[in-house]
């Protein structure tokens, strides 16, 4: 159960009522186009747990449970959203195995993460919707040559899995190897991502609820297309209208288990909009991404007492489902810190994060407070869902190509220059 | 070694040479002052390295070295500052010690973080500069009731290093109890303090060279003030001058260990900036970090085509000193990544810092480059200081109060009435 407030007055009039028309029949084109494949991933990628069972069955290792560290080598589209569910929920979640990310081409961040993997206890996921991200194949050649693996040698091979797009050149190339693949719908870019294989077969290894999360993010989209979640709408066309005085959005998430899908949310938010719109202006919204009740201590002065160009969501976790207490303890001289004592911890950062939202909104900045009853798979997909729908809602309303990214193809090209030269 | 280079146009011309002028001497008289310490700090520390040196063969455990686990029990500039500098420098250090932080109040981060703690092998700093942080005191109480201490015997206190202001009601209990304490100058801020005890306390216990990152940060503010560093106002005076064209700086750091230098910087930056100027006109400016290359994938896209709201400052390692190649394997069907064959992971990483800091200044955005040679504690003590100093030269020009937090406070009144209500 997942409960959204909206603080800020959004002012639907019918101008309002127009572009949010608009903007709800944009999206309604998009699912039912070939175009956009995100809405309805949930739904077929539950085809792709039946097809994960039987993998597990078929890969001596996992069937043997020989597996102890499974390696993601990704990175943006390919890593963010999976390290997002899996910190998001790990805590909860039963199992031997380790989870690593290979995501950097930073050389000490790769020796000293590899250090950590027992080589003869590895399932290596190599995942990159192109085939060909430099970083992924470079990390994915490094590791063939350290540890000598010899892909002619089903031993060894059954030691890879790749996720790409079908018939990419890292897909030929697992044909060629027998790689068991996955593939990632050609219409579903990396940042929608994580409900493809992309998220799924390193979160089903993992042993994370991948169906309940599929599931509530199914539901959700269905709720969506039939206007029973005006609020995503209400809130991109308070974002989208309001833009240019508050250039800036804040999430604000009260849990240490959100700092990835805090990283998630920037990415999905500044790639998706931030791009010249149709008539060639310079548009998009920036992310922001904090952690309560830690920044309450840094960021929040420059929200509270900077300039008004914010807005900020407030992300709650009604019930950590963790009975932890502040022992009643008096300290000498320590007195003063009393008034806390037998309460929960969970009580302590809720009331934190109430404290800072009602200081927030008293303030005039436009604020909203997304509440999770508790931390689950099921409340998980909903705010993925929720997130890219809102995402899809302001780039419907800004006019601008939502699923494309071409400002990150300069650098790559000039990249490229560089090597051949 | 660090260099600073400027791609931006300052246009120092008259008004800018009196502005600057005025903003040097307003931070000499800061420095000169009793009210600002962090001036003075890498200095005064030096005696700290001394006591540390004699604490460390006071206490049983560390002599006889039986501490493994070392906990900071400390929130914002109580433990972002350790963090930044441990991280960037671990990987070159030799200890068989870790380093655990218990920052934040949410139960399960607590929970999970203590499930690694070996309480037998631990040695607990309790850092608050107040004394009553009321995140730190209650995981202060949980930790003493949770591992049943005593701290009327010596073996349960030696357990204990208390971190904070002399006098405050830590500072006093830590006395009842003879627990071991270590002191932060009063006129040092949390923000401004990594150089205090609060930082040099856990960095010398984890074995970092913090005599190297002191005397660098001593010679770096000397230079400054003899005139030597004058890019620093001149990037004060671009940033303030413009900063309602520019109001956000993004700080795009081509290292995996620079993830917690970034949060370290946006606190600094944030809670300095963000205030009511003389005039009580809302002023700041809001800081964004991204590590390369990974967010060359996402945030990327939203730097070249979205609004021109941003400067950005690439921060980059000439030299990784790590020699890991991407090796000669040319794999089926993806020779489009053989140009990469042969090159370090250190070269790939930098010729993208490259392309992406071309491409920024190419798409006529505000940018500078800080290049250190290498991962060193003397450059981490040089960066510390450079944004220090920075920040406070923003502050004059802003005509604001860099050194106090009061928007900060409204909502720990607000956490008080909650509970005592």
């Amino acid at each position: 159960m997942i409960n959204f407030e909206h603080r800020f007055e959004a002012k639907i009039g019918k101008v309002a009522k127009e572009v949010i028309k608009k903007s709800f029949k944009g999206l309604e084109r998009e699912r039912d186009s070939d175009k956009i494949g995100y809405y309805n991933l949930p739904k077929n990628s539950s085809k792709l747990v039946n097809s994960l069972e039987v993998f597990n069955n078929e890969n001596n290792y996992l069937k043997k449970d020989l597996i102890r560290d499974v390696v993601v080598i990704g990175i943006g589209g390919s890593s963010l959203g999976t390290k997002a569910v899996f910190e998001f929920l790990k805590h909860n979640t039963k199992t031997k195995r380790k989870l690593y990310f290979l995501e950097n081409v930073d050389p000490i961040y790769i020796s000293e993460t590899l250090k950590r993997i027992d080589k003869n206890k590895a399932l290596f996921l190599v995942v990159s919707k192109s085939g060909t991200t430099i970083e992924t194949t470079s990390i994915f050649k490094y590791i063939l040559k350290k540890y000598k693996f010899d892909l002619n040698k089903k031993s060894d091979s059954q030691r890879f899995v790749t996720i790409t797009d079908k018939g990419s050149a890292l897909s030929k190339f697992s044909d060629k190897y027998s790689i068991k693949q996955f593939n990632i719908p050609n219409n579903v870019g990396g940042r929608f991502s994580v409900l493809s294989a992309v998220g799924i077969v390193p979160l089903y290894l993992m042993n994370i609820e991948v169906k309940s999360l599929l599931k509530a993010s199914e539901n959700f989209i269905e709720s969506f297309f039939n206007q029973k979640q005006n609020n995503i709408l209400e809130k991109a066309f308070f974002y989208t209208k309001i833009a240019k005085r508050y250039p800036i959005n804040v999430l604000f998430s009260y849990s240490s288990s959100f700092t990835y899908f805090n990283q998630w949310y920037v990415q999905l938010w500044a790639e998706s909009l931030g791009k010249n719109d149709i008539f060639g202006n310079s548009v998009g919204l920036t992310p922001v991404h904090l952690v309560g009740s830690v920044d309450q201590h840094s960021f929040l002065q420059l929200i509270i007492q900077g300039p008004k160009d914010k807005t900020v969501t407030v992300l709650k976790v009604e019930d950590f489902e963790n009975k932890s207490k502040i022992p009643n303890i008096q300290l000498d001289f320590l007195d003063n810190t009393n008034y806390i004592n037998g309460q929960t911890f969970s009580k302590l950062i809720n009331e934190e994060c109430n404290a800072t939202f009602e200081t927030i909104v008293e303030n005039d900045i436009p604020a909203d407070l997304i509440t999770l009853d508790k931390i689950s798979a099921s409340n998980m997909g909903v705010l993925i869902s929720y997130y890219e729908l809102l995402t899809s809602a302001v780039g419907q309303m800004l006019e601008i190509n939502t699923y494309d990214q071409p400002g990150v193809e300069f650098g790559k090209k000039k990249l490229v220059k560089k090597f051949k030269k």
